[in-house]
């Protein structure tokens, strides 16, 4: 056993390529003694426990968390707060429930409402996959080098915070501790924003496909970059929008004020400061890079 | 020799990656005897013509198409008219004088002005490489498979446009014959609004990270694919907004539009409405795809 304490009972709520990876990742790093699976289809969960994923399973949340230190709630985000409530009713004293929602001022706020005294609620997001694939996608490494944003408020529990924090770094996941809002916002800076983008630009491109027939043959590397991530699931970009949509929305509209202003830089033909613009961008891109580390042809 | 037909000797101005291709891939597949290379900084030409662009070359540009059947303007595209018209007073009748610019209302209308009599201009776009790249990354096949736009007006050559036509076929090139404000709106859609959209985002994270620093941490792969392009050269894209600043105006506030829209769905917290946006722009990415025969994780 590692020297992460109090999780030798895990719990996955919502055995997809997310809650899988955990079960996986956990056993493969010795991190705990058992992985229950629960979730509403039999056959799926035993699919789960062939691979190696959970220990056994029900589909009895009550049945399934009794036991558990700690409860990964992996469903879409929407449900969160519902099932969290269903947990934590049913969880042992002391147990933490943590989630692994794209959005957490939504979920940290809805789903501690609904925790009782005595267990521990602590919003978390691992970066990492996605919450519709399934479980034969699920990679004990997924999380090796991946961020995990934990998101406690000013009330949640300091020891339950850094315990799962312990955790999510044993699982090889970079852990930053970050208060929901900010998570939001810079979430919707850096994923929110670019799927909006990606999905408006594509059907920008189809509808002057129809008027003009021309349009497609004019496509190559740039557009397929720009809209790689418009093949995403609508029902998860929906979820995301509604449960981010303060914060979407406000960077949403400072980068249409962006466009607006570089629209009148194109009216006046300003040739100084469009180049400014693109060498602005240019500049930010590379030490960007440099934070992140990353290598312009990288590809995944 | 191949059975493309008067192509005996070409003339490159502008001997980078695109001009050093043009001269590499022509002499490869045996489609012409001769190719001069025409540029200022002779160090630079001699390289070229070491590494098998050129056959030889000069800083003369009298000289250098006094010869040529054929001549290619392979400068940044603000220069492209200056140079045809510098081309044209010296080509020798019926030579056919062409240019590589990835913008072609501007370069048409401008260039034809100081095009005379018995001399042809016929406007050019290969979608491969970049303007500013060096001849070292120049290869033979660098046209193999890519779409080259020929752009003639009702009062271009036919014959002339046909030559033209065969010889980047024979190259290897996928050649689209096309009107110069049709390419043009394709390209605003299809690459130069994308280019905007990744430098007003990336611009848009960098002050977000100033603000909050912890906007980074939350960037991964939808961030990076979005804002690749934001690195490119800023003199090739001012060129490019400037000269076709009426059509990537026109598209860019029909993208507005569309942003300024969907705005009004998260304020109005629209499911079903976001649902369809995302789901409407999943199909069309899978339908260019097909068009394009894509795959999702292809990478260059």
């Amino acid at each position: 056993m590692n020297n992460v304490k109090g999780f030798d009972n895990i719990a996955v709520l919502g055995v997809g390529l997310i809650g899988g990876s955990i079960g996986l990742a956990a056993k493969k790093r010795g991190l705990t003694k058992h992985v229950t699976g629960i979730g509403r289809n039999e056959e799926k969960l035993a699919h789960a426990e062939k691979l190696g994923a959970i220990d056994d399973y029900t589909t009895d949340v009550a049945e399934g968390v009794r036991e558990a230190n700690v409860i990964f709630v992996c469903t879409p985000v929407q449900l969160i707060p519902k099932f969290v409530g269903e947990v934590a009713e049913n969880a042992k004293p002391g147990a933490i429930i943590t989630d692994v929602g794209s959005t957490k001022s939504y979920v940290v706020i809805e789903s501690t409402r609904n925790v009782p005294d005595g267990v521990h609620f602590v919003g978390g997001h691992p970066m990492a996959g996605s919450e519709q694939a399934g479980v034969d996608s699920a990679q004990p490494d997924l999380y090796e080098g991946a961020t995990w944003v934990i998101t406690p408020t000013p009330h949640t529990d300091e020891s339950a915070v850094k315990r799962l924090a312990d955790f999510t770094t044993a699982l090889g996941a970079i852990t930053e501790i970050m208060d929901p809002s900010k998570h939001d916002m810079s979430a919707a800076t850096m994923s929110h924003l670019p799927h909006v983008l990606a999905a408006a630009l594509m059907i920008n491109a189809s509808d002057q496909e129809k008027d003009l027939g021309t349009v497609y043959k004019l496509g190559a590397g740039s557009f397929r970059d720009a809209t790689r991530v418009s093949e995403s699931m609508p029902e998860i970009w929906r979820d995301i929008c509604i449960t981010n949509s303060t914060a979407l929305q406000e960077i949403l509209e400072h980068y249409i004020a962006d466009l607006n202003d570089f629209s009148k830089l194109l009216s006046s033909r300003n040739q100084q400061a469009i180049f400014d613009f693109f060498s602005q961008a240019r500049e930010a891109r590379i030490g960007y890079q440099e934070v992140k580390n990353e290598k312009t042809d990288n590809c995944d």
